[in-house]
């Protein structure tokens, strides 16, 4: 195994994971994705439910699920020694491990029984997940992380005595007396209940505590239901976890789009929205919080719990939509110097920022290293250990403001550089979204038929191009050499030379050179094809040459090589989905082998649900504000010379 | 001087200021009360202002101003030895002390000037107050209490510098950079107006603060408008002081009943009601936040101030008017076991109880050591310096529910004795509130005429008998023994023989004996006099019982004697207008020489003007909660044997 630090499991080092006494790797070039089919067994009569699952090759079945908000048994986190995470794979010629050997008899094992987090996927399967059969003291969350449950909100039942008078100590008194290992601070709330609470119910009751503040006073035993939302507020889809807190497991998952996206794709039409209209922020503010509150009613009925039994939600999201969920003026971040109000955000009531839950629910935020490293990087540098891990680390989250943490297993690094819309389909002729129609993997062969072989979100008619895809386009035009270092098509009478099968797709819209990726009917005009032009190729050039830009100067400042980086984490939702060996290809990221290259899946989600879940990770995320120097891009005197050595592929 | 503890002055201390360097002492005999009338000049062109004010004889004219918000100049805190309270006594033939010597010419001293703070009110004075020439750093509150002025409420002017791409700081580092003197918490409210209120006013501000809270930051200087409200939230009446916290003066004062009144006259039947009504709560909740409302209104509007300048308010009431207030149930409080559901109320908003100020403003509450031994008397105990003052001293805040806190300098006891409605004017025949028409001074001469005078509220027609007026009317019917030490009225043969002039007002209405304190013509029958009947003397007999029983337990708890006791403290609206010696007649206080007893006026508001003006008294008041040993009566097999002893007069 990889030498990590003690105090934390890293499972998706795959390198840590190709144990050399005998665990078979799976071969994969770190291209494309694998449909994941989960059937989820639960405890008593309640029919399975089916979960379907899109995963970059490579990644453990255990983290897919854990990624997608599918629970299954652990204690060690995924690190291959609690032999506790079994599932049936079918049709499983998936490679055996040792640990699967120990673990279960050679008949379970013929019928496809595995350790999911030693199974990676590296092509469509099909996965029987048993009932749980223990409540995890820890949980493994974040990329791999194992996390002991220690959550903010705690409840404890209580039988008191009833008062004499010869015992007149409060009624507050008499329930702290109760629960003496923790201070608790009582706000007016609890105290209008307490009294009548504690006398309806014989002075049998639940105290439920936040931190150290109890928040409420329920009759009876109610300690079953803990429950806290991690949210993933994004600029462009939010995401919301229903966590039972008590057991670390995700209870239900939505996402949907930002309810702002009328107001513009990015942070910067949004706050430009702001300085336009003063009534924009209030609009901005509403729409974020009705997004949130949807989410919630969804996952709530989705889970079969009453949202006023969620007590706290975490939300991570970068500093803009921070400060528009918070009703707090955006203005400042979006003009030079870049400004943040705070870097930490109070606490606030869950309702401050739009939600029904319990009535004194409360919401925390992620601190902010920079107004463009916002609080949803420092979730996903909890949630991939960046603070925490020895090894030297690069992190990426790419989108159109990309977010680049550089770690030594020392000193950490961060800064942002302006990709533009390129990655999130704006700005590129036939751009869209990921979504069904969507071409997101493509791989050319310059010299036998058919030539473009296309993955479709959906398996439908390619209607466009997303990011991976656009990225996949240029990677794979680079390889097969129709596009120069430059970027440049090269000349049509050079194309039939340099890839036969191929040539006949380079052709022109109007002046513009264009590649046809796909022709809907043999006669169907270029304009009527999803092609990618001379245009969108550069787009994407000054796209990935602010990247490798940002992660240049960041390994220059640590004095460190390419080489040195031992793992390179592609984050966010687009990050998750590109191919990383496109993605060396045109030089988004570091010239590395590609299994160094990890897709780090939905991390600021994950850090979200760690800070739920554990008041210890909450306390590493603003630790973090002090520990990680950020670097301004915009303020460097050598940053225009570097943009342009980073321009060629 | 009289030795104090060396962090606290007490100038009540009658005995402290008879000097025995040339000081002359007025004579008075602690009977009736005087008026004096303030003429308050300003600086400026203001026209004065006038003030009537009524206080018990001896106390000084300092503190009979500082009682009622007069702020007369002072830095020693009413010491003697700052020589600033500089006050012209008109018709004066008040005594000159040293300190007048060294103060004044011989000129000046002829025109009446005097140093206030050494001028004793033993008859009806006209007082000129000069314009206050400086703005002290420490205020005279309490019960001439100095307090070094350290408020909650901070106001910090800052210029800062503009942000740069050099220095990305937050707007909130920024400035609590800037006053790094403070550990400052922002809440979300002054996060919404930060950057904005910030680059509206060129980067000038001032950040306001309470304890360690940023509630708002103002555009340019405000630091000069720093202002609070402290409340007397009493049973029957409630007062309200607006303060300027930056220097410790009173800069208006206002009082009304309490808005709750149709609800019940007492704690016990406002209680009842909610546990009647289910909707009582509330209404009696909103009754209460309207009186402060109302009052604050009137504050603000007679100081001119903008409510929206008062940042903090502070509010002494007993356990039931506090939990009402705040909206708590307070039915354990009026059944056995008698439970409180906090001691110490969380700090809320002060709109939470009703209040329209600056909308963030805190309201702060004072701890109760019991269900009968509220805030209120937290509030005088901090006014009185109960904790500080080495003395053996005993507090009685007289009314329908009576407090008893004795200290021996050391060990400080609390207790609640049930007085019942006498002294508040109800069970009485003839009873009413010390308003206009009330009786409220009785003096008894048996053997030459008139036999009977009175001191009526208002001048005006006697139309019934208040409190202190019931005291006098029995200590002087068993001084002149036509009340035997069983509270019975003498046999009407032995009447003419003891009381010649008065033996005729012994007569009887129905089978019940009375006697006629005023008959409005010749030949008004009986029952149209103001009398005092059997039945009201057995009334105040059995209060009196309750509270001679609740000190005498006290005193036996501690083995101290009455003769050990320095000072008796009478405290709250009646206390202050009791008569000492008739006090001492009937037994409602120990038995002492009538200068030991001092009327120490509305100690429960001095309190909270003290929790306003230094968080180090604010504190101290807290620690009252562990400081102070809370004694149930009702919970002591001896209190039926002692309450009989305590009957007789």
């Amino acid at each position: 195994m990889t030498e990590g630090p003690d105090f934390t499991l890293e499972n998706i080092a795959r390198e840590g994971l190709i144990e050399p006494s005998g665990t078979e790797q799976a071969a994969h070039d770190g291209t494309g994705r694998v449909d994941l089919a989960f059937t989820v067994h639960s405890t008593g009569d309640a029919a399975p439910t089916q979960r379907g699952v899109r995963v970059p090759p490579g990644v453990t079945v255990f983290d897919s699920a854990s990624w997608n908000g599918i629970a299954i048994d652990s204690t060690c986190g995924g690190h291959g020694t609690c032999h506790k995470c079994k599932v049936k794979v079918e049709g499983g010629s998936v490679p055996i491990t040792r640990h699967d050997v120990r673990t279960f008899t050679s008949d379970q094992i013929a019928e496809g029984w595995r350790l999911a987090c030693l199974v990676q996927a590296t092509r469509d399967l099909a996965i029987e997940v048993p009932p749980l059969t223990t409540r995890p003291k820890a949980a493994t969350v974040g990329v791999g992380r194992q996390v002991i449950l220690r959550p903010a909100l705690v409840k404890r039942y209580v039988e008191l005595e009833e008062a004499t008078l010869a015992d007149q100590r409060t009624d507050l008194v008499r329930l702290t007396d109760a629960i003496s290992d923790l201070e608790l601070n009582a706000d007016l709330h609890v105290l209008r209940r307490l009294s009548t609470v504690l006398r309806q119910s014989d002075f049998k009751v639940t105290a439920v505590i936040i931190d150290e503040d109890l928040i409420d006073v329920e009759p009876g035993d109610t300690t079953g239901e803990r429950y806290a939302i991690a949210f993933d507020l994004g600029t462009t889809t939010v995401v919301a976890t229903l966590l039972d807190v008590g057991t670390g497991t995700p209870v239900a998952v939505a996402s949907m789009l930002n309810k702002q996206q009328p107001f513009g794709g990015d942070v910067i039409t949004r706050i430009s929205a702001t300085m336009m209209d003063p009534d924009a922020l209030g609009r901005l503010q509403e729409a974020a919080g009705a997004t949130l509150a949807e989410l919630a009613v969804q996952v709530c009925a989705e889970g079969g719990i009453d949202p006023a039994q969620v007590y706290e939600v975490a939300i991570a999201g970068n500093a803009t939509m921070t400060a528009l969920v918070l009703g707090i003026d955006p203005e400042p971040l979006g003009v030079a110097p870049f400004v943040m109000s705070t870097a930490q955000p109070p606490t606030v009531l869950a309702s401050d920022v739009g939600l029904t839950l319990h009535p004194r629910a409360r919401a925390v935020f992620f601190p902010a290293l920079g107004a463009y490293v916002g609080g949803d990087i420092v979730a996903g540098m909890l949630a991939t250990g960046m603070d925490r891990d020895k090894r030297t680390r690069l992190f990426i989250d790419v989108g159109t403001n990309c977010e680049i943490v550089l770690s030594d297993g020392d000193t950490i690094l961060s800064t942002a550089a302006p990709a533009g819309p390129a990655f999130e389909g704006g700005a590129i002729r036939c751009g869209m979204r990921a979504a069904d129609g969507a071409i997101e993997v493509i791989k050319l062969d310059a010299t036998s038929e058919p030539g473009v072989t296309l993955g479709v979100i959906g398996d439908v008619e390619p209607r466009g191009l997303c990011g991976s895809g656009l990225v996949d386009a240029v990677a794979e035009l680079v390889k097969v050499k129709l596009l120069d270092s430059s970027g440049r098509f090269v000349p049509e009478v050079d194309a039939l030379d340099i890839a036969p099968v191929l040539a006949h797709r380079l052709t022109k819209i109007g002046e513009e050179r264009v590649f046809i990726l796909h022709q809907p009917t043999p006669d169907s005009p270029p304009d009527e094809c999803v092609y990618l032009s001379q245009r969108d190729v550069r787009e994407l050039q000054f796209a990935k040459a602010a990247i490798s830009t940002g992660w240049t100067l960041l390994l220059e400042q640590l004095e460190l090589e390419h080489l040195d980086i031992q793992q390179v984490l592609l984050a966010g939702s687009f990050g998750s989905y590109l191919s990383p060996a496109s993605a060396v290809r045109i030089g988004l990221v570091p010239q590395l082998p590609v299994l160094r290259i990890v897709a780090a899946g939905n991390v600021a989600g994950e850090g979200a649900k760690m800070a739920l879940l554990s008041l210890r990770e909450r306390a590493g995320a603003t630790a973090l504000i002090e520990e990680v120097a950020y670097v301004e891009l915009s303020d460097r005197p050598d940053f225009n010379d570097k943009f342009v050595e980073q321009l060629s592929f």
